[in-house]
């Protein structure tokens, strides 16, 4: 890793959306491209970007060089929907699902959330923070320079701080080559404890784990589905949240079409994400309201259900992220080159719409547009380098990383 | 790279098939594992593996050390069916195609085939080299240490010969960090200059081709497909091809139901690949005959086509092998990663099925089980160690790499 964040990247074709804010409908296939481009990053912030001719650096600073070879130039990707923080693994319960064990059958052989949840609540907050490492650096490798990571798998108080303050170790440590934000998601699942008394564990988390939150997560976040949390517990919960000075998150219309769609754009929510089952309305409703619609593909890949309807998105004016949804149980994957795949082959959106929905719409899914997310200056120093010439390379090249390097802030980490 | 091919790979569990020839129908599910192994690899050969308290090594032999940390050690891959050649690259024709644009259509912007055989056959042999081992190198990385490259591109004499120099080259040059196997595919599709008359096509394999590619290529392959190659032109073909001292492989069945699988059982190739649209009759006279059914997934998937029907074929008591097609046109991909999930997400197979089709599988397509594709005494020093202790995280960790090290004849290369 570079010493330090003034970096000149030359030689480069830079692609980019642009603007602080998400790009929405047609807007998404809207990329700049700059030939024979240059980028100048100044103390991790970019103070130049465009022709090399034209370059202008600051004086009095030494800056280290990067050659591009005339290869693309992107911002760096955005994973905005992760749970990075976990105990163990459940490769058995994989195998389970695909032979078509049941939910229930699962769960009783010990499989399931819950059993993330034990595995987390005995892990240390030094393992937790390892493990994540471990992550970190394969998330680099693929040009992740922003992830945003979950809390969800302790679901008592003294757990659930435990992993917000493991995601805070690694946010505060400049030593971790990415940027990370923090999600308070107790309300992932209703924990055993509190099982059939949902309103109790609710009351809990508002009286107990919104106040410990605060300064540790940017964001709430709550898994609204039938039988978990409903419409009217995920009103209550986020009204709290949003009181206590949280932005917000939904898991959304997932399993069933419950309306969380609608109330992610009733709730001012920042995104509602999955949205597999999503009604006509709740496309309409978060169009409007510009609730950032961040889809997961690799969920629905790896259970084997539909895609989210990307498409019905972008084409009633909503902005569209995606996302990874790296988790142990329903998408242990945080593949970007997969992502990309299933995105344009799959999902009928393009390539120009996928880089945006993972560049600048990733960041408006974290409230971070105005930070990253795109190539301009006054943003951070966060790019990616690929191995080729042409952006189209990305889906063409099917689930194979494309990424020559890596710079987080102005430093090369990869 | 290490300078020599003596090496003790220790602290590792080993799993792996066994045998020398392909494992068919239920035994394919039949891995052997051992904890607490080690391996013995001597002048590139496999001396020993089993229990490392019983390990047995050579006098007066230099070892380098490979410690495992308790991982688990597999058969390196073997990735039997390959284009590695190739001029130019397809990227805008695979948008065109997500578009909806027809075959025809895509055939008159200058895309298809012959787009390719245009590129190939205007680049230096070096070029080609030089391409190839930047492919090769990722394959390294995902664990393959065995390949099969087809010419097919060129389709004259003169550029068919240049495509498989350069296997040739990569397959002598010490330096190439695995193994490779070169197939003459000549017969890949009807060039331009022969439109409309094959059969004269077929005549100048036969007369000029294959002559000139004894030596230089193991296999003859045929792209046996209707308005292609028909079912009397390949055995025309074919027969020559046998009758000239080649082994035979087969494209069959992949487009539509033409009885490529029956030619291939009847004409005793060694293997029949693609296979989507194989008739029972089909199934049940390669499992009679043990011809090895190749299946590639990664290009129903970029295709959006069915899974070719592995079960069946399993069932059946045939050979399943799995390999990744790379190519420039239908299947730019040659990802390890996705393979798996794939066969285990998408065609039903279990993981032991899935490593058995990458291994020795493999290997038996190309009339090499007896080198190579199981860890076991005398076979080829070929491994691969994975990032974790438990092989059921391949198809768990979706679309990831979990290759920590790859060992080519007893050398790490990765």
């Amino acid at each position: 890793m570079m010493a330090d964040s003034n970096l000149i990247i030359r030689n480069v074709k830079v692609v980019t959306p642009k603007g602080d804010s998400a790009r929405r409908g047609s807007t998404m296939s809207e990329l700049s491209v700059t030939e024979d481009a240059s980028i100048v990053i100044t103390d991790g912030v970019i103070t130049y970007v465009g022709p090399s001719d034209d370059i202008r650096i600051e004086a009095d600073v030494d800056y280290n060089i990067l050659d591009g070879e005339g290869n693309v130039a992107l911002p760096g990707f955005v994973d905005s929907h992760t749970h990075l923080i976990f105990g163990g693994f459940r490769p058995d319960e994989f195998e389970w699902r695909l032979k078509g064990d049941s939910y229930m059958s699962i769960m009783e052989r010990g499989g399931g959330i819950q059993s993330t949840v034990n595995a987390t609540r005995g892990e240390s907050l030094e393992a937790l923070v390892e493990k994540a490492r471990w992550f970190i650096d394969r998330m680099v490798d693929m040009g992740v320079t922003t992830v945003e990571a979950k809390s969800g798998y302790g679901l008592d108080t003294e757990s659930e701080m435990k992993m917000l303050d493991a995601i805070d170790t690694l946010a505060r440590d400049e030593e971790t080559p990415l940027s990370v934000v923090a999600t308070f998601l107790g309300a992932h699942a209703v924990p055993k404890e509190y099982k059939g008394r949902t309103s109790e564990y609710i009351d809990l988390m508002i009286r107990e784990m919104l106040p410990a939150a605060k300064g540790k997560a940017k964001f709430c976040d709550i898994f609204t589905e039938k039988n978990v949390f409903e419409i009217e517990d995920s009103r209550r919960f986020l009204t709290a949240a949003r009181d206590a000075g949280f932005k917000l998150k939904l898991h959304a219309d997932e399993i069933v079409t419950l309306g969380g769609a609608e109330l992610a754009a009733e709730m001012d929510a920042v995104s509602a994400d999955h949205l597999l089952h999503v009604s006509d309305e709740g496309v309409r409703r978060m169009a409007e309201k510009g609730t950032v619609a961040t889809l997961l593909p690799l969920t629905a890949f790896a259970l084997k259900e539909p895609f989210a309807p990307a498409r019905k998105f972008i084409d009633a004016g909503a902005a569209v992220a995606l996302a990874t949804d790296l988790n142990p149980g329903s998408c242990f994957s945080g593949s970007i080159p997969l992502t990309i795949a299933l995105a344009c082959i799959y999902m009928n959106m393009s390539i120009e719409e996928t880089i945006t929905a993972l560049t600048i719409n990733g960041a408006a899914a974290l409230d971070m547009a105005g930070e990253t997310g795109s190539l301009e200056i006054g943003k951070r120093g966060d790019v990616v380098i690929l191995e080729f010439d042409n952006f189209r390379m990305l889906p063409y090249y099917v689930g194979m990383n494309c990424v020559r390097n890596t710079v987080s802030r102005g430093r090369l980490v990869k």
